[in-house]
């Protein structure tokens, strides 16, 4: 069950740019399990453009963070042998974003992210790799650190949101 | 004269999200010169959040990637002792894009990218430093990456656009 639901549906409230599901200017991407990798499919609208005909790099990093991010929630949480939705909820937090592109990426054609865990070290620090295809061509590839700042059973745990 | 333009007004037709001009869905960043740095002052509006209050991640790592770009072309330029819009025109784009995300940076505070050229290594790559600050705190640092992809008075140096 878990493994096919989306995991933005499991970050209520989530207002961001890149993956909430109600900000109607965003990317509102949406995540799910294909075995140990996490996927998204997204596809560019012309405004998403960078040089005429290609998708702004900033765009595929804000997409490359934000499926990064949910990845690691959902990984936390299924490591746990939990279903999303169960409690305490994660919010996760981007360290470092470093992403390498490769090859122009065609704006009028279907993005595909696939991300993964690659460790973990202590309790908050995750460390994912995540790759962007085209129609076959891997066009961008991206290493992300994630720390968990926040989960909803520890109130001494906010101190990276600050209130 | 040169040192007071906006990098952006000698990119016509740009379209790109981060940096276009006429791209009304898009950031519409505008650099300049200081100095040795170049400078981008930007207000982010509510729904480039990510978590509530702050300011989405990838949105900065967009910020940071066109304001790198517009500051590698304008340094170009400047290096040739040219003034920006004098031909040949050039065209730069992102191989790697690296931002480190210190504190939080929030929303509804004026976000200042402060970025410099470090490095140039042949006649395509160039390596560029850049800051985020927001009321004197320094929230993410970044390391880029880029390449000269295009110049106006060259027919064989397309080969990074296709066609």
């Amino acid at each position: 069950m878990a493994e096919q639901s989306c995991f933005q549906d499991f970050m209520p409230g989530d207002e961001c740019f890149g993956c909430g599901a109600n900000n109607h200017h965003g990317l509102r991407i949406k995540s799910y399990w294909q075995g140990e990798n996490s996927l998204c499919e997204w596809q560019p609208q012309l405004h998403h453009q960078g040089w005429a005909g290609l998708t702004c790099g900033g765009i595929i990093a804000t997409l490359v963070d934000c499926h990064c991010m949910a990845t690691a929630m959902a990984y936390a949480i299924r490591e746990e042998g939990r279903e999303l939705g169960s409690e305490p909820f994660y919010r996760f937090a981007t360290g470092l974003l470093e992403v390498r592109f490769i090859k122009p990426t065609p704006v009028n054609e279907l993005l595909l992210l696939s991300a993964r865990v690659t460790e973990v070290k202590g309790k908050r620090k995750y460390s994912l790799s995540c790759e962007v295809t085209v129609a076959g061509q891997v066009t961008a590839t991206a290493e992300v650190v994630a720390f968990l700042v926040w989960r909803s059973d520890d109130d001494n745990d906010s101190a990276f949101f600050g209130a």
